[in-house]
């Protein structure tokens, strides 16, 4: 069985990006949460239109997948987790983490010394 | 690998409706033919967004699945291709196929007839 909401997870310089399928949905129909402070919750439900509405409805084919859905994602400790966002737009969820900007990092550093002309302090 | 566009086939008492999911995807963006009057036709491409656009990302998680998609259905022969229509809407793709109208069926029919009035015409 396909799983009801494939998801890819990219990792940009500044942010993680999560991209889930959900075709038919709209922002109100999903849920992103934050569990602890450290793991990504999606979930939502797919239902297959006109469920139990129609008797007249006879189904021929049935391939795509429907139901509740649930993910969880564990997020690294450098996110900013009150800066997500996330969107639903053509049954795409696009969610952005962005990350803890890290200070610059340590250059190695180098010195000319003067080969004879340093004072030790000899006493 | 999952299908790249699953189809679910419903059959209503005037029309056949062909529901696919393409998440992302939008009018300009697929293609729906009659072929040989017989055989419908759905095709398209579905794109991992940024694709080959920008060196700085790293995918850490693929499940979403991608690339060119064709699906072919043999049509019954009361339908009505002329009247066929489709539209894409929160990545969710909709074709209505109409049936050809059929005539009322015929009813069986009862006379009363009275039993020793007819003339049979004997000469």
């Amino acid at each position: 069985m396909a799983t009801t909401a494939p998801v890819d997870v990219k990792e940009l310089s500044g942010s993680f990006i999560f991209v889930v399928d959900v075709p038919g949905l709209r922002n109100t129909d999903v849920k992103v949460q934050i569990e602890n402070d450290t793991i990504l919750k999606i979930s939502g439900e797919r239902k297959r239109d006109l469920d139990g509405q129609d008797m007249d409805i006879k189904y021929v084919r049935v391939e795509r997948p429907a139901g509740k859905f649930m993910r969880k994602f564990n997020l690294p400790s450098h996110v900013n987790l009150d800066s997500i966002s996330a969107a639903c737009q053509d049954g795409i969820l696009t969610i952005v983490v962005p990350k803890v900007p890290t200070p610059e990092p340590h250059r190695p550093r180098t010195f000319d010394v003067q080969v004879g002309s340093v004072l030790l302090g000899n006493t």
